[in-house]
Formats: structure tokens, sequence, C-alpha cells
């Protein structure tokens, strides 16, 4: 989808990605009335007023908005999030707003949502993402995230769902294209590389080594029951439980006149591909069937091809997922992804930065925000506002694709800078 | 909000909506493997392909489309429905679907956002609308449907929480404008009789008298601790637990071309407003505030007034709040709103026919499905579709508000006759 009105990121905000890697997180078992970590409202509220901050523009520009939040009713006993997004201040009172699910692809489907209420005419819009996930057991917790594969046919498959549909991918990636456990563990080295430069990520001070990643511990256990997939699990290929918000305020052209902003300021949306697969249905363990159709639509839209991307945000939930990210989006051949793995081409250094804030492994991995934080990356990337993971030269075209589900609904989008 | 490409809904389908009203209900005591009731995805499921049968339209026609779900991680585990939404038939592969949801308003929202998609480019959009209420203890479904209020600040109210803040709403329209118990009932009395024209509601079959919704008693008991409440909200103002899914097919004039479906076999969607009201913020007791503010939008928006409308489908979540949008729709004025309960004039045969079908209370209230339900309730009406509730004059112009929480989302749309 090419939008005909040219929608513009203007910016937004993260709060901290928070959970158990972080010093200043407050442990479930601590929690006192007094020392606690922020509610599911509290991130977002922050993270929408930092946006109205960060931008300048005052909140009764707004003309439509969406929350991104998976599980909302599960981890923070809260539906109706579009209403709670209405009272984070005065002036968004009697605008419309609502939430979008589209499990770990929410935000991407928010702000798909967003351009086409700005092509409907809305001329400013925002989406804020959010999700807490830190204040129940983990077991309760690996539950409730399996509720974005059919819970009826696939909940028997493991007490681990996702852990156990990812395994399927990282033993069948390694058979197909002759990759290692060892380069699934450099991805990792990585995301907490980009991490500890970042000081939002939640994993900014966790230190992360390729002996670590690489070998299974009783710090880094296989955790898989199924015998076949045991070996190809290890905690440190997983994401994280993880507490956040991240929102973005897009605009029109006439928007960012309502708003005083310049063209040049911003970056720009040049299109998005969302593609959505049957829940339940058969996947292809081996590579993103569904993102790689996605990302060819995205490109073709916005007129470019992979080779012109410098820069990608991708969804990391597992490890092996960024390996079958760099073909899907075009990166490398399937066969050479081990290798481009091993020559860093991926790095911050290299030439090809993807996830150099940390990803989803490194940065956390709040689900409804991660759609949102991509983009606001990228944005961030393109704007020189990244601080020590700033790439050495400025991105001019960026990707993001965010998934949902074993390769369910895959939505990638393509950003430029301007000016 | 009033499309510039113009919006047709082209048809769609209900399921039958179930509850322990209903003789083919399966009591959760009573369920085996071999007799249940239908699951989500089975409603999901049969809605949709209902409304391909009914419009004769073909799944691959169809470019975007949204479910409206409020609580189906709560009550049948399961999120990600947009990606149940495309398992649905092969033809639905691939296409881009997610969730939208606004508490009780969850349909309508998703309504709009295929109508800003619409703008967007895309000619032919789906919305289905599924909940599952049925299957848990009566108290652990009210305290899941407490989530569409602040869950922290609000469910200290009561063990009924929304029970209690629209009996603060009975009360406080008693009060104001001279309305009794007496005539609230006759709401309930009326949703039962339309009901019973209606061999998919809820109510179908069940009886209902003035007597008995009037008159507390061991089988319509007064159920609220609040004593300056408890006489204010019996069994029967309620709307009960139900199972069910509507869907619905709209289209551009491009769609119904590559449809082949002519427009004067359509309704049309002329505009829709959307406000929303901050959760746990004061609301006026009295009166619906922020639905009135959409109706005067929509009206304005469609170049029409109260006064052209033929037939509204109101969001009677309970018997005080049909009577509050009678005034908030601009039916009458506030204080007149009794005595027009009192003449019948929004029953089947009155002048202004609201919820002919028997709106929540009567057909029933799957929250998800609601929205889209009074969408296609209007569109059916218009085209003589009604059977034994058909409205002796086919209506020309109608009106649907769908609201989510204690008059926190009001979405409200105007539907016109074509041809």
């Amino acid at each position: 989808m090419k939008p005909f009105r040219r929608v513009f990121v203007v910016g937004g905000a993260h709060t901290t990605y928070m959970g158990k890697a972080r010093a200043d997180f407050v442990h479930p078992k601590q929690v006192t009335a007094e020392r606690r970590n922020p509610t599911l409202e509290e991130h977002l509220q922050a993270s929408v007023r930092a946006t109205f901050e960060a931008t300048g523009a005052d909140p009764s520009a707004v003309d439509k908005g969406y929350v991104s939040n998976f599980l909302g009713e599960c981890f923070a006993r809260q539906g109706h999030l579009g209403s709670m997004l209405a009272a984070v201040d005065p002036a968004l009172e009697g605008k419309p707003f609502a939430r979008i699910e589209a499990a770990c692809a929410s935000g991407s489907a928010a702000i798909a949502a967003c351009i086409d209420a700005m092509q409907a005419g809305c001329d400013v819009t925002l989406v804020a993402g959010v999700e807490v996930e830190t204040n129940v057991r983990g077991s309760e917790g690996v539950d409730h995230m399996a509720l974005a594969a059919h819970w009826e046919q696939q909940r028997g498959l493991s007490q681990f769902v996702f852990p156990h549909l990812f395994g399927v991918r990282a033993k069948a990636w390694k058979e197909a294209f002759g990759g290692t456990s060892e380069d699934l563990a450099r991805i990792v080295v990585k995301a907490y590389a980009n991490a500890n430069r970042n000081p939002q990520a939640l994993n900014h001070t966790s230190a992360m080594t390729l002996e670590h990643a690489d070998t299974p511990s009783d710090r880094n256990f296989l955790f898989l029951e199924d015998p076949e997939l045991h070996a190809h699990m290890r905690l440190t290929d997983c994401t994280a439980f993880t507490d956040g918000a991240s929102s973005v305020l897009l605009a029109t052209e006439d928007g960012l006149k309502r708003l005083g902003i310049a063209p040049g300021d911003c970056t720009e949306i040049l299109s998005y591909a969302h593609s959505v697969r049957g829940l339940g249905k058969p996947t292809d363990g081996a590579r993103l069937v569904n993102v790689q159709g996605a990302a060819s639509q995205a490109y073709a839209d916005a007129g470019i091809t992979a080779q012109d991307v410098d820069v990608a945000e991708v969804h990391d939930c597992f490890s092996v997922t960024e390996a079958q990210h760099y073909p899907a989006l075009g990166f490398c051949a399937e066969e050479d992804s081990p290798a481009r793995i091993r020559d860093g081409s991926f790095a911050l250094d290299g030439s090809l930065p993807v996830n150099p804030g940390g990803g989803l492994i490194g940065f956390g991995h709040p689900i409804g925000a991660t759609g949102v934080k991509q983009v606001l990356e990228v944005h961030r990337q393109m704007r020189g506002a990244c601080g020590d993971y700033q790439m050495a030269e400025r991105p001019r075209i960026g990707v993001t694709s965010n998934l949902g589900g074993d390769d369910r609904t895959g939505i990638v989008m393509v950003h430029a800078a301007v000016g």
C-alpha cells in the first residue's frame, strides 16, 4: 500500500523497557506499595506525554489514534485501552481512539490503520503501543503468549508453545542452510552489544559473550521437552518478558502545517504491506514465507529494492527469526545467511545494520509496543538521534518487519529520510 | 466523517445468538464431547461463510478486514483473531486482517477502520464481529466485562461493576426526567416482543410481561449491593451472556463492480462519528453526553437531522441505556423520554422503531459482534429482509449507536437506503 497522501513520522518516545535484566526493576516478590514497577497505564501515559514533548505538538492537534496492545486483559486486567488513551490529556477527550491487536504485530497494524485514516482525511494521528508482562509468574506469562497461536490446536505442543514453534525453525534453518547454533548465538551477541549502547534497552547493562550464548549451561539452559528440538533453543535465544511503551506521532503535509513542523524535520513512510496467514495452518519452518511476500509488496509499492536498504528493524522474537529475516527481506540469499552472520554484515558497523538499538532480544519486547518501537527507531537513526548506537552514516532508506505468531501476521514498512 | 468514496453495505449474516434463554443451548454443566455449544472459531467461521453465501461474493474479492472482539483472551483463551479470520477460507490467506477492540463498541470501531481503509484504496472489506461469553461461571464473566471500565479504580465499586454504573444512570434518569421503573420495564418488554419475532435472537422464545419485568421477585431480583442503587437494577434490565457472530461485507462503487452487484441491492453508510472519553473520568449519569456529541457530528456529516431517521439500532446494554439514547440521538427532548416510552413511539409499529430485532436485551449481546449486528440489522430492514419483525414501511434513513463502557466510546453511523 502506497499512500497517496504522504505520511510523515514526526517523532515519538519510548519509556525505558523494563524487566529482570535491569537494576531498576523491582522483582515481583519484592514489590511494595512504595517500590514497584510502572503500570500499563503509567507506561502508556509516559510515552504519549513524552511524544508530545519531543515533537512540540499540542495534543489537540490529533485527529485519530490507536493503542496497540496484545494481552492487556491477561497481564494488566485492562481492556478498552482506546478510552485509557483519551484519559492521558484533557485535549484528547472526545477524539476517536480504539485498540488494535495482531499479536506481536499489533504495533504495525495500528500504524497501518493510522496510515489508512490519513488517506481518509485525518491529518495528525497518534499510535501508542504498550504492554506489561513482568507482573505474573513466568509459566503464566508463557501461557498468555501462546494465545498468539491456535490455543485449542497448538497448546499441547509444549508448555512453551512459541519457543517450540521457533525451535522447529532453528532446526529447519540449520538443516536447510548449514547454519549452526553458534551462528544464532552471534545474533544474540550482536543484540546485546547494540543494547549495551542504548540506555532505554532492557539489556543496557547485561553482558553477553559468544561463549555464554553458545554454551548450554545452568544459566543458559536448553528447556524444550521435545528431544528433536531440545538442542535448538537456549534461554538466550529468546526475548525476555518486558514492560514498556512506545508512541509515535504521524502527520500528512497538511498535518505538518498544522503542527508548524517542516517535512525536513521528519521521516516518511513510503509504503506498508500487511499479509496474514491462517492460524493453526502449516508453516514452512525453514523460511518466513509470509514476511517475504509482504516485503516484496512493500518494496514494489515504495519503488525500492533490497539493495537500497540502509537499516532494518526486524522481529527477532527468537534468534532464528532474525536469521530467517535476512533472506526474507532480500538482504542475502537463503544459503548465505550463516556466512553473513559470521562476517558481521548486520552489526552496527556492518554494511547493513539490523536492529542497531538491540532489537527484541536486546532492547526488549513489550509486545504491543514493538512495531511502534521499530518505526520510531528507524526514524531516530535517520534523524541522528541514537546517541551511542547511532550509525556512522545516517540511513536514507529503512525497513521495519513486525511479525505476529509463527509467520502468521507479517507487516513490512519502507521508510525514507526527507530532504 | 463523511466518506469521499461511497461505502455500501453489501450484506452479511448473523449466527444464532446463543445463551441460556434458548432451548438449543447446552448448559455448561451438561456439555459433553458430543453435545456442546459452538466455539468462538465456529461462530466466526459460520458468520463469515454465511456472509459470502448471502452476498454471492467470492472471498478472493476481499481487500482488507477486521475482526471485532472484546474478550477473546479471557473467555475463549484466544488472541490473534485476524489470523483466525484468514483461516476461514483459502482465498483469504495472505490478506491484511487484524482485530479491533473498543470494549462493547468494538464492532463499530472495526467498521469505521474499514471505511477509512476504503478511502485509502481498498474496494471490498470484511468485518467479522464475534464473542463467546457463556463458557465460564457468571461471576467470572461479570469480572471480565468490568475490563471495559478502569479496573484498578472502579472494580471496587461493586462485584457487578457495569450494573452498578448503569444503576447510577437509572437512578439519575428517573430523578432528572420523572421516569419510573415501569418505564424501563416497558423497554424490556418491547425488546422481548421484537426478539420473539426474530428466530436468531437469544430471547426468541422467552416470554416477557410488564408485570414480570417491573416486579422484583426471586426470578427477577434486585442484585446491587449499594442501598442507594438497589432498587434501580433488576435482572431483566440487563443483557444476558451471549455467544454469537455477525459479519458484514462492505464495498465502494468500484468494489461493487468487482462483485457484480448493483448499488440498488445495497445500502449506504453516509457518515460515522467516533468519540472517546477518558477511562475512569467522571460521567454525567443522567445523559449520554459522549453519544450525543457523536450523533450531532454524524448527522451533520450525513446532512440529516434526527427528524429524518426512520429506524435506529441503539446500544441497550441496560434498559436505561436505551432510555438515555432517545434524547442523545435527538428523538425526543430529555424530559419527554418517559412519555415517548409509554406511548409506544419506539415499538415495532411505532413512529420510530428502535431495535426492531430485539436490541442487546432481546437479540443478545455477544460484545464484539454487537456493532456489526446493528449495521446489518439496519441494512436488513432497509432491504425488507426481516421476516416477522420487518417494519411495515421499509426505512430510508437509519442510525446505529454503539457504546463502549460507561459512555466512554461512542460510535454513531448514519445509513441510507439506495435507489
